[in-house]
């Protein structure tokens, strides 16, 4: 059994409690949260304290706080022994400031409170500092998740940003669509359908063979007949992602 | 029963043809194709020809070919009988050049050959010259489909492009990562289970709401750093994307 205590109580902790608290080879030993912020989410079974005096001894720590706070909070971090890890996609190991054995957990999802989703199929890149270190965070990974990558900060940070053109992004693409169908008094459900079928098209067709569209075919006159219909940051978006679309297929 | 002629035998056809075959309402009396293309995805119960002369009677005749083909190969029409729809979401009624009556039957989805597809589920935005065939085009479209909606060509354009947004974008940003991915020497698999999540998500919540990374908490810092990481026109949509979130949210 691999102990752990699990910091933060955010989004990505609620989830990750889940998980752990399911997991046969997990004992999960206690939660850490300063206040009492989403504590309806946690099962009440799980031991929490609110002081970081009182950590229970574990083999991993997990912090799963917002990304610009983990320097400073792993600072205040005493651990004789234990592996302490990050949850972040954007933050290098070294952001970690603690003195105890340093890694990273990164599962790439979206989260949200709300939406049930199966850790098992999350895809879980870790990192640690020392080598000696990786069979454990390996085994904890595979312990939550059936897809787990060994992949270092630098090219992390690579995957985190393809990971915000594929979510961030695209999610922004959905916003206009909706935008557009507030301002023209059609509901957004007419367009839930294309939207499920665009995502689940490439989990197994290429996106560049995906591609459909008036920019796809180089048509110039829908083109322009779409951009006489938009204004400001819309306009600019269409205009230059069309751009990237023909200069991509020709 | 609504006798339908099916012109056309591409990705769209394919997908109208196999809808039209199941619906109990309709009887799906002959197919027009000039050649022998995708002939193997049509079922071969389906009469067929290749003359535009031996066209059959049919109360509704469906264009489903390339947008710009359409004025002129529906000006070859010469049918004294029957309702003449096109299936584009960018052509307004009007591209129809035949004498016969005229319609829209838009559905809006994404098709290729290969993808298996509920047709129930798919959105039918359609339109009639005449009001008087309004209702024969609602029948048959309310055969194949639950979401049928009455939509006019200026109101149709406006959807189109929600859906250019909704769809060719948001596919767009999956090439970006997918490109990303390929020149880092990782796989694209691991970024599939958060686009399907980021599709799943927005069919119950506010893409406004499902909004996350570091445009919308207005973190310069990873922005900058990742456009240190960019170059070309992918720098140029991370910049413009993320500016257009920060303006969005402020």
């Amino acid at each position: 059994m691999i102990k752990v205590v699990l910091l933060g109580a955010g989004n990505v902790a609620v989830h990750l409690a889940k998980a752990f608290y399911k997991a046969k080879n997990i004992d999960f030993v206690q939660r850490y949260s300063r206040g009492s912020k989403n504590d309806s989410y946690f099962d009440s079974q799980i031991a929490k304290t609110n002081n970081l005096d009182n950590l229970a001894q574990a083999d991993i720590y997990v912090i799963a706080i917002k990304d610009d706070a983990i320097a400073k909070f792993s600072k205040q971090l005493t651990l004789k022994k234990g592996l302490v890890v990050h949850t972040s996609g954007s933050m290098p190991l070294h952001a970690l400031q603690c003195k105890a054995n340093k890694g990273v957990f990164y599962p790439l999802q979206t989260f949200s409170k709300e939406q049930n989703l199966d850790f098992n199929n999350i895809p879980i890149a870790i990192e640690t500092e020392d080598i000696k270190d990786i069979d454990l965070l390996n085994n904890f990974a595979k312990s939550v998740s059936n897809y787990v990558s060994e992949i270092d900060s630098s090219q992390r940070e690579k995957l985190h940003i393809a990971a915000v053109f594929a979510n961030n992004f695209s999610n922004f693409m959905f916003t206009i669509a909706k935008d557009i169908c507030d301002v023209n008094n059609f509901s957004f459900d007419i367009l839930k359908p294309i939207i499920l079928e665009t995502a689940n098209k490439v989990q197994t067709v290429n996106p560049v063979k995906a591609q459909t569209g008036p920019a796809k075919r180089n048509d110039q006159k829908i083109i322009e007949e779409h951009l006489s219909q938009l204004a400001g940051k819309q306009k600019e978006i269409y205009q230059l992602i069309s751009d990237s679309i023909i200069q991509a297929n020709n």
